[in-house]
């Protein structure tokens, strides 16, 4: 079974720098004459600030296994990394998340202010649709349509920001009510706030592929494995991490009183767990030979990073 | 010359009503079951708040000059609203404009709390490319991208979410440096915040009608001055309106220090570039005859509105 190795995290940095690269040049470009300097400035330091750009590598991981490599998957990965830095500054905003600190850097709202990560925030949005609309995502007009569709069902009410509001709920934010907390809750909670951009990922790599509906159908339930997998990591690093690897505080669940998988399964079972999702997802892919394997190694570096 | 009269106003209500009802139905429709209630809630009250649908009406007059009347009108019209609403409630934020009225009701951040505006601002934006992807908008899907296309550059950071920014700038708002404020430099921040859209309303209805090259150019430039007037009215109500008819506080512009056009061209000289403004506008229409009356009385009621 494939572990991840130093060629994949190799792999991984070599991408990021790319994606770093596009997102950069496409910022200055879109922005055109008319688009305060601050703004721009913002958008870059919110949307390059040293992420793994794991969303994007999925994107061009699934289409290279199903037959596409080429500037336009890099971009459609470039548009959802927009979604997901998006989402990043508005968490870590005072009356969200409140957070100082991202990846030891300062959060947007810290580097420029509050007025301005709002906007960046809502412009990286808008941003992340406009480039899934670009003729270079695919030459038929009706597969980016696609990937709008399911990107905004993804990202929205029904999805990213819908778990979002969730998760604040479960800190008991709203009048004080604090829902009842179960395992099927959190699950639900993150399939919604982390899960739904993972599976997009993969599903989107295929979509950009022209892959069959059965490959489509495959690379969706992969994407829902890793998407698990990379919920239940998160829960065991917040209990067993240091807040160096974890790149943000750990405890922190547990600070705002929340209940996580690991309360409920124990961190041992949590882990058993998790190395079961990772032989499923592996198992998923069996049916494309050695053109899955980095496909694999990612699925075990989700589960297993910086732990 | 036709002024706006009873009927107009008539249109205009008859109009909300169907937009409010669609965006009431659309969110619940597209919500799905795992959206949480707070977040419908809140995003029904912030789409849903009395306000005119200015802009999905001038979509909905432009096509139906144009020759187009049908549900994908009115769909690409509540799209619109969604934008601007989703800003409306972003710009309300205590990080932002922090205003607790709007049409004299709470603000969605005083309704519910800051946290749930971020959210329902997001969800909103991501509601409203999602509803331009639909196939009830336009059944070739080349023709729902260039919508897409127009809305993003009109409201990203080339756009309205800009013009935003440019505004607080004007306050001062950034590292206390107030940047020389000029009648061009007003107009230029006023074009990408509130023109963009209103100009969208109109290319998008011409789109949707299939309008031939000369026709969306010609609604461009109708698009281009009722912003323009639109502005202008806007500071001219700001210094010689009432709170109660303003819908806002009047003369909030002078307490914040910012200049206006009207401090640049007196009251009474804006007052007669405004009438320019709409007599320019009801002339570029006039090769329409008849089929023109409505989005000509819409100029002058947007220039005349509320004064």
């Amino acid at each position: 079974m494939p572990k991840h190795s130093n060629t994949l995290e190799k792999l991984l940095a070599a991408h990021a720098r790319k994606i770093d690269q596009l997102l950069q040049s496409t910022i200055a470009e879109r922005a055109g004459g008319d688009t305060p300097k601050r703004l721009c400035d913002a958008m870059n330091y919110a949307a390059t600030n040293g992420g793994k750009r794991l969303r994007p590598f999925l994107v061009s991981q699934t289409a290279a296994m199903l037959g596409r490599q080429d500037q336009g998957v890099l971009m459609a990965g470039a548009a959802l990394e927009c979604i997901h830095s998006y989402s990043l500054v508005h968490d870590d905003l005072p009356a969200m998340d409140n957070d100082d600190l991202r990846r030891g850097k300062p959060t947007t709202h810290k580097a420029y202010d509050e007025a301005t990560a709002i906007l960046v925030g809502d412009a990286l949005q808008t941003l992340g649709f406009e480039l899934l609309s670009d003729e270079i995502i695919h030459v038929d007009p009706a597969k980016r349509l696609i990937l709008i569709q399911e990107l905004a069902k993804a990202s929205g009410a029904a999805g990213m920001v819908g778990g979002q509001l969730l998760d604040l709920a479960a800190e008991g934010r709203f009048d004080g009510a604090r829902p009842v907390q179960s395992e099927p809750s959190i699950r639900a909670m993150q399939a919604m706030k982390t899960g739904a951009l993972l599976r997009f990922a993969c599903v989107a790599g295929a979509e950009l592929a022209d892959a069959s509906p059965h490959d489509i159908d495959t690379m969706r339930q992969f994407g829902e494995i890793i998407g698990l997998a990379f919920q239940l990591a998160d829960d065991i690093l917040d209990r067993t991490g240091s807040a160096a690897s974890l790149g943000k505080s750990a405890g922190k669940d547990e600070a705002a009183g929340k209940a996580t998988l690991v309360d409920f399964l124990g961190l041992e079972q949590a882990k058993v767990h998790l190395d079961k999702q990772v032989k499923a997802a592996h198992a998923i892919l069996d049916g494309y030979g050695s053109d899955a394997d980095i496909l694999k190694q990612t699925a075990s570096f989700i589960a297993h990073r910086l732990s």
